[in-house]
């Protein structure tokens, strides 16, 4: 019996019930996938993701404390009041580290959130790659993977993460894809592997990224296996596995 | 200046000032497209697409009359009370001929309903692959193609006749593709284009179908360019253009 691995384009697609007793990855390239690695990476206390900066805002004043940031983006930029945008080059140390961060971005925390129905919630993308298809393997449930795609819509950097992770674990031995997303993942990862970062440049949310000046940001998160992190959601927490 | 060409994987992920002064094709392969476009190629008089079952009832009440037929489906079968079910293979002559059809399906009639808010409301498929085309490269507006999914979720084969619509507008210039799913699926048609109904049968929906008894209309969706019709939306019903 093989273990199943399905592949989910946009939120909105995903019906809480497919996630009962299976290990989700949620993949959103640009950038919160990689903000979150890049943070744990650079040990942070914990990231709590929020659906929207309200929350954020109202959370703060429940937890009260010095050690918390607000960390964000809306449309891309960095949210007014919040301490951090979305870009993972400000994730660095003497910024996060024993903080606690509040992270409310608008595709990927919104996405975390919806994950919370699955047995396992982990945090992928390209920078995680390997430590992740490690940690997954090691196990024994079923997997979702949930693209956060891009205000709704299809992305193609998450897809073609989700699509490598696919990849990666079917050379595992004992997996099966089995939904009509998995295989189109495999098959446009298989086609544009040789050229991930430009495609990732050229696609719709790389090219916004970069008219707002974030084009090193890309750089970061096609940065395969630059951290062998395993982001693991625990009672609405993300911490290292 | 090159038209525009977006695709759109799942109807949820379509929000409807993208429609604005754009003409829409949706497209559900398997089988409301190809349903449709028989039916219209055997002259029926119209076809109401409607969101749900109660509404082809209630709207059969408000028309009244004798010509008016109820088809559709839910979970591949047809309703009970209803005249024809979504199989391609029921819209002979005899049976739709200058009749109205209210049509509900599972994915495709909604998908339709929603692209009212277009300049222009086109029904796609394989089937009428090269007649649409034509029609469209001859108009000058932006096109969107709206592929139905299934259930909420990305169907290959939709994608597939997506991407062949893109490829052969694309062989007439002028066009250009300006998102990331209409290059993600241009990729995948060329990419399955030697085996397409092969790729049909074993898809999510294909494989549904075939256990339903239904594995014959597969062969009838894959018939490329055996129907030279491009049904319309005028005030609320499909006719052919």
């Amino acid at each position: 019996m093989k273990r199943q691995l399905e592949i989910c384009f946009v939120p909105g697609s995903l019906v809480e019930p497919r996630l009962k007793d299976k290990t989700a990855v949620v993949v959103d390239v640009l950038r919160a996938s990689t903000s979150i690695c890049t943070a744990i990476h650079n040990r942070c206390r914990q990231i709590i993701p929020v659906a929207d900066p309200e929350r954020a805002f109202q959370l703060r004043e429940e937890l009260g404390g010095e050690d918390i940031l607000l960390c964000g983006e809306r449309a891309g930029q960095k949210i007014e009041g919040f301490d951090l945008g979305n870009s993972p080059s400000e994730y660095e140390k003497r910024a996060v580290a024993d903080k606690t961060l509040i992270f409310a971005s608008t595709n990927g925390s919104g996405a975390i959130v919806k994950c919370r129905a699955a047995a396992e919630t982990l945090i992928g993308g390209f920078v995680n790659a390997a430590a992740l298809v490690d940690y997954i393997n090691s196990g024994d449930r079923d997997l979702l993977i949930l693209c956060s795609g891009r205000e709704g819509n299809f992305a193609l950097e998450d897809t073609l993460a989700a699509g490598m992770l696919a990849a990666l674990l079917l050379e595992r031995d004992g997996w099966e894809l089995v939904n009509d997303a998995a295989n189109a993942a495999r098959l446009l990862y298989n086609s544009y592997a040789p050229r991930l970062e430009e495609t990732a440049r050229n696609c719709d949310h790389g090219r916004y990224l970069a008219s707002l000046g974030f084009g090193s940001d890309i750089t970061l998160a096609l940065a395969i296996d630059s951290l062998a992190v395993v982001p693991v959601l625990k009672e609405g927490k993300l911490v290292a596995a």
